[in-house]
């Protein structure tokens, strides 16, 4: 038995995600690109890449794993590129996509001949938070207004719009998709390729993917373009763990049980957006509140039901632990980064990465 | 000059800090421990450890990091000890101290010997964060309640208080203490040493650093305990810059600039707690928001004052950037990781860790 804490990715939950892109692609002519953003641990790439189209990124080094891992496209997108790594971003990607009409023109000369494209903000997103709404006031991703596209759009041949954030309602979709349509339609049917980009999360259950599939493929039929899709936590949701271990239990007004993790170091969304890790099994009569080992008063997986009271050397599984997670984890505290291990189809787990502490003291200097 | 991103700590800023320390040191009989989980960056222990007694942790790793890199003595404590951590922690370290009495039995034998203590939570706190308060409800940051102390105090010499949190405010401080002598003094009397933890902000200006010597000294003479502190911020404020460049401009309701760095990946505790990053100088007729280069909508440093408009290639220096950053610095998004250099005494500067794609790829599998 591995040590905890680890990451675990089980290929056999991350398959029925890879078959629903699949078919996804196969009735919308739709290419999936995964988003390294939300999950990039290389290890299962090959196996992700029978299924998916390839990769996009939002810096230099995610274009540069995309190309080394990932077989398939490489589309190379960054809220902005700097002078000095624009070079290494063409050499290893099949598209640039500029955030804005500024560095655009700023490498115009350089990246000609090369496949490029533009961010555009339709000023409408789905997210719930506004710290991951792409539509905030002020926002710096993408050019909003189709007056500022024109003058460039001879220079590109493609638009990234990327405002859905976890939307699971098909019509909430199809409805900014018809708004994007009316006001930057005219444009969009100059261009030979749209990317729709990620948060539509068409491998949840019950999702009317048929719907989605139909309404791409209208969408690529009536602007005769070639339609992308950047799933980043479609594409791995539910396929991971974080494997840990209970190192003390104490009561304190409620059964508190300590755990050998951090959220802050190793599930950091949970603390940005103050939500509550998802625990399995949830149920019995025993109530407890499971905690990191962090310094921080507030690392607090959650609070959840089990059969019977927690011991030390219990273990635990934090569900759905795959997407913006392994790509944030940090060295807070020293507490021990998790290793990250693959369970194959045929039920075998190997270990792919751990850490020492080696790499704790060469974080730093 | 340094390609940007990259730390810079100035040793010439850090002194100050330093020669406070030694001078409370000496006025006031305590001893100071470096606390590692604010700043761990080893290349300037050295420096340091002539001002400072040695380092606190809050795991084995920063425990060995302490043992490793900086003379002195060496502090364990970790909200949790795992079974096969504790040989290498008693290995490594001068005093072990344990979250709850349930620890302390739990590696009662094999800790026979060794210095030990216990955290106590006297259950109040200065903390502005419900997030970061110690003493908030359902705590599980030490023992509450002198009835659960009283069994174990045999097997013990000392007590870990920590229940400040940038308290600028020294009567603040001084009535907390007065509180933890009516609740515990009985206890605090059978002891050798006692930990108050870190949280005073007394590098600060016009800090009453006399007055707190003072009440230091007196508490360390009524209870005949030798005292330690546990700076953290305190140790390290205003000694470091976070130097970064402006990639790309744009007007959108409000002027922007971009920037080649993060505040998720590279200033963390900004998100976390929702606030602003010290720019300087923040003068002139220009107002600009400063945002980060991660696909976060809300990867913004701030909104500041310049003399003139930013443009790319200007280079801006973010201040204060030593405490609660390099500790939890990561790869989102592959943001290009900041180099950690420092300006020596004499003025030059020298690089002392860069990070490249490599290390972004080995982060992950």
């Amino acid at each position: 038995m591995l040590q905890t804490p680890y990451y675990l990715i089980d290929k056999s939950a991350l398959l029925p995600n890879m078959e629903k892109i699949a078919w996804l692609r196969e009735q919308s002519g739709a290419k999936a690109l995964l988003a390294l953003k939300c999950f990039a641990s290389w290890s299962v790439f090959d196996f992700m890449s029978e299924y998916m189209d390839g990769t996009t990124s939002s810096s230099l080094y995610e274009v540069k794993l995309g190309r080394e891992k990932f077989p398939g496209e490489t589309h190379a997108y960054s809220v902005a590129w700097a002078d000095h790594e624009i070079d290494e971003v063409l050499a290893n990607s099949d598209k640039v996509i500029f955030n804005t009409a500024g560095q655009l023109q700023r490498f115009e000369g350089v990246s000609r001949g090369h496949t490029r494209g533009i961010r555009v903000n339709p000023g409408v997103s789905t997210s719930g938070f506004d710290l991951a709404d792409p539509a905030r006031p002020f926002s710096r991703l993408g050019e909003h207004d189709a007056a500022d596209i024109e003058p460039v759009a001879d220079l590109i041949s493609g638009f990234m719009f990327h405002n859905n954030c976890e939307n699971a309602d098909f019509d909430r979709f199809d409805n900014m998709l018809g708004s994007i349509e009316q006001r930057f339609g005219h444009l969009i049917r100059r261009m030979d390729w749209i990317s729709l980009g990620g948060g539509i999360h068409f491998t949840g259950e019950d999702y009317p993917i048929h719907r989605l599939a139909e309404r791409l493929k209208r969408f690529a039929g009536e602007n005769e373009v070639q339609v992308y899709l950047e799933p980043g936590e479609a594409a791995i949701t539910k396929s991971t763990t974080l494997e840990v271990t209970v190192l003390d239990t104490l009561f304190n007004g409620k059964n508190l049980a300590i755990v050998d993790s951090s959220i802050e170091a190793h599930m950091l969304d949970l603390l940005i957006y103050r939500e509550s890790a998802k625990m399995a099994p949830n149920e019995g009569p025993e109530e407890w509140m499971v905690c990191g080992k962090s310094c921080l008063a507030g690392d607090i997986f959650g609070e959840y039901r089990f059969p019977k009271a927690l011991n030390p050397g219990d273990r635990l599984s934090v569900q759905d632990a795959a997407g913006y997670t392994m790509v944030k984890k940090n060295w807070f505290n020293g507490v021990k980064m998790p290793a990250i291990a693959i369970r194959e189809l045929d039920g075998s787990t190997r270990l792919v990465r751990d850490f020492d502490y080696n790499d704790f003291a060469a974080a730093l200097s």
